[in-house]
C-alpha cells in the first residue's frame, strides 16, 4: 500500500455520475493538460461522460501507481453525494490520497475525516483560499499576462496553459498561475480559487498568486469571469487590479448566444469588452497591452473558423487564433515584440 | 436581570482603548445616528476617545435599560485583545447580549462562548454574512440608490442615512440598506457585511439586501470603497451590479491627499469616478442617473465649503450639499425630479 506522506499526482480521476462534459470539466481539463498524471478514471453506474482514460477501480488505480483520487466532477450545489462519499472512502482504504475541487471541503463529511485520520491520509481541497492580506497595489517586479474574457468559460484556462507552453517551447521561462479548482490541480495544488476567497481579498489573493519575480519570465494568470457578467464582475475586476498586468489576452467564444446562465444579458462586443479591460487594468498597470485574442472556434467548420480569426484580426490589429486548435504561436511572437526578452 | 431573548438596542457602546476617533467609528456612527438608542458608553483607561455619552458600567447600563453591549471599537487585525474579552463576559454576567463589528467573531473565544451558553445570552456577529445565492441579475421591482465614492471613508454610509431622514421626513417610503458592519447596527441587525462575502457571491449579497418592493417606496443602499481603490474595486463594483441603481449619489472628501492607505495612489477626478461608475451600472441598469453630489467638507473653513459646493454644482448641473453640515433636501429634490413619487 503507498505510503507516501503527500497528496499529488499521478491521479485517479473521479468522474461519478456526471451527465455531460460540463460537470465533468476539471477532470476533463486535468487529462488534457497533464495526461502524464492520470492513470485512469472511475466512472458512476449512471456517468455519461469519460475522458478516453481506462476504466480503473481504487486497487488497480494504487497498483497503477496512482497516489490520489481527484474528485474531478460538479454535483449540484458542490456537495458530495452519497456515491461520492462512498468513492472517496474506498480510495482511502485502498491507500490513496483525496483531492476535491467541490465547494463542500472533504472533512466536512464526518466518515472522511474519521476514515483520513485513522488511514493517515491527506485530504486536499482546492476551494479553500490560502491565508490573504488586502490588495497592497505596490508596483512589483516580474512580467504578468492575464486572460480576460466576453464571457464566463471561453477558454481562458486553456489559452493561459497554452501560452505556457508555447513559451516554455521558446525557453522563456513562463508560469501558468491558477485561479479556479481546475487550474489548481492543473498547477499541482498552487493557486488561489479568487471566487472562493472573502470578497476584501481578491485584489491580495491575485497579488499572492503571482508574487514578484525577477528571472526575466512571465507569470500567466488564469482570468475568471468577464467584467460584464452580472454577477461576477467583481471578481473579473478585482483580478484585474491586483495581477498588475503587463499584457492581457481577450479571450471569446463566438457561438455563445447570451452571457453564461443569465438569457436577458447579451455578451459585449469584442472593442467594448478590450476598451473596458483595458480601462480598468490601467488602474494599476498604466502601460497595459493586448496581445491577441483567443477563440474557441470547436462550434464553428474549420473553414468558418479561419474566416473569423482573420477578420477579427483585420480589424483589431492583432492575432487571433484558436489556443486548442491553432496554437497561440503568434499571439506569443506579439507578446514578445511588445516585451522583449532581455 | 434582564431575560430579553434576542440581542438588540438599547446599546452599552464599548470603546475599549480606541486611540482615535476613526478606532471608536462603528461606537460614534450609532451615536450619530441612533442616539435614542445608545445609553452610555464603558471605556477602558486608554481609551483616547469618547463618543459623548455618559460613562457607564455594565451594571450602571443594565439598570439604565441596557440590553446589548455593542463593541464598536476596531483593533488592529479585528482581533478582541484581552481587555475586550473581560469587557464582554462582565456584560454577559451583567444581564446584556453582545454585538461585535469585529473580524474574529465572538464565540471563536472559548470563554465567551461558555458563558454565553450558560447564560442564556446571544452573541451577534455583524461581519457573518448571511447565507446568499449569485446574483441573479433579473431585473426587480421598486426603486433602488446607491451612494458611490471616489474613495473608502467618503461619507457614503452617513450620506445614505441623511436621504433616509430626509425621504422620511416627506412621507416617502424609505429604507436605508446596510452593507458594512457600522450600519448594519444602525439598521437594527440586518444587512450584508458586503466586504466578508465569498467573492462569487458579492453581487448577490447586494440583490440579498435590497429585495424587490411594490409600495413605491426607495432602497437606499449603503456603498464600498471605490471603483478606483485598487484593493477593493472589486466589491464596489459587485455591488454596483447587484444593487442595480436608478439613482447614484457620489460621495467625495475633497481634502484626501490619495487614495487611502496607498500612498502612491492619487484620487479621480469627479468626472472620471462619475463616468465610470455610469458606465458599469449601465450593465444591470440602464436608466441609471446621478442625483447628486455629497461632498464632506468637515476639514474646510465654512466659505471654502460653500464656495466649493457652488464650484462643484455648476461644473456638473447637479446639486452638491454636505449631508452633516447642510442636510441632503436638495439632493432629494432632484432624485424626486428624476422619479416623481406615484
Amino acid at each position: 500500500m503507498s505510503e507516501s506522506a503527500s497528496w499529488g499526482p499521478p491521479y485517479l480521476l473521479y468522474l461519478g455520475n456526471a451527465q455531460d462534459d460540463l460537470a465533468a470539466k476539471t477532470a476533463r481539463g486535468l487529462a488534457y493538460w497533464r495526461p502524464e498524471w492520470c492513470v485512469g478514471q472511475v466512472r458512476g453506474p449512471h456517468c455519461k461522460t469519460s475522458v478516453g482514460l481506462p476504466d480503473l477501480d481504487v486497487g488497480q488505480a494504487q497498483a497503477a501507481g496512482a497516489r490520489t483520487l481527484l474528485v474531478g466532477v460538479a454535483n449540484a450545489g458542490g456537495v458530495m453525494d452519497g456515491d461520492t462519499v462512498a468513492a472517496v472512502l474506498a480510495a482511502m482504504e485502498a491507500g490513496l490520497h483525496v483531492a476535491s475541487g467541490l465547494h463542500q471541503r472533504l472533512a466536512e463529511e464526518p466518515r472522511i475525516r474519521e476514515a483520513a485520520d485513522r488511514l493517515g491520509r491527506v485530504l486536499f481541497d482546492a476551494r479553500r483560499p490560502p491565508a490573504l492580506e488586502v490588495g497592497k497595489a505596490v508596483p512589483r517586479a516580474g512580467k504578468r499576462l492575464l486572460t480576460v474574457g466576453t464571457d464566463c468559460s471561453v477558454g481562458k484556462m486553456y489559452t493561459t496553459l497554452a501560452l505556457e507552453r508555447e513559451l516554455r517551447l521558446r525557453n522563456i521561462a513562463a508560469d501558468f498561475r491558477a485561479t479556479g479548482q481546475t487550474g489548481i490541480f492543473i498547477a499541482g495544488g498552487r493557486g488561489v480559487p479568487i471566487d472562493a476567497v472573502v470578497a476584501d481579498f481578491i485584489s491580495g489573493g491575485a497579488e499572492w498568486v503571482s508574487p514578484a519575480r525577477d528571472d526575466g519570465g512571465w507569470d500567466l494568470i488564469e482570468g475568471q469571469g468577464s467584467l460584464f457578467h452580472p454577477s461576477f464582475a467583481g471578481v473579473s475586476l478585482g483580478l484585474l487590479h491586483g495581477a498588475q498586468p503587463h499584457a492581457l489576452v481577450l479571450c471569446h467564444e463566438p457561438t455563445r448566444q447570451h452571457m453564461r446562465g443569465l438569457p436577458h444579458y447579451a455578451l459585449p462586443a469584442l472593442e467594448e469588452c478590450l476598451a473596458a479591460n483595458l480601462q480598468a487594468a490601467r488602474l494599476t498597470s498604466p502601460g497595459v497591452q493586448v496581445a491577441g485574442i483567443a477563440v474557441d472556434t470547436s462550434r464553428l467548420s474549420r473553414e468558418h473558423a479561419a474566416s473569423l480569426c482573420s477578420h477579427v484580426e483585420k480589424r483589431f490589429g492583432l492575432p487571433c487564433q484558436d489556443p486548442v486548435a491553432d496554437g497561440v504561436a503568434r499571439i506569443a511572437d506579439r507578446l514578445l515584440e511588445l516585451y522583449p526578452p532581455a
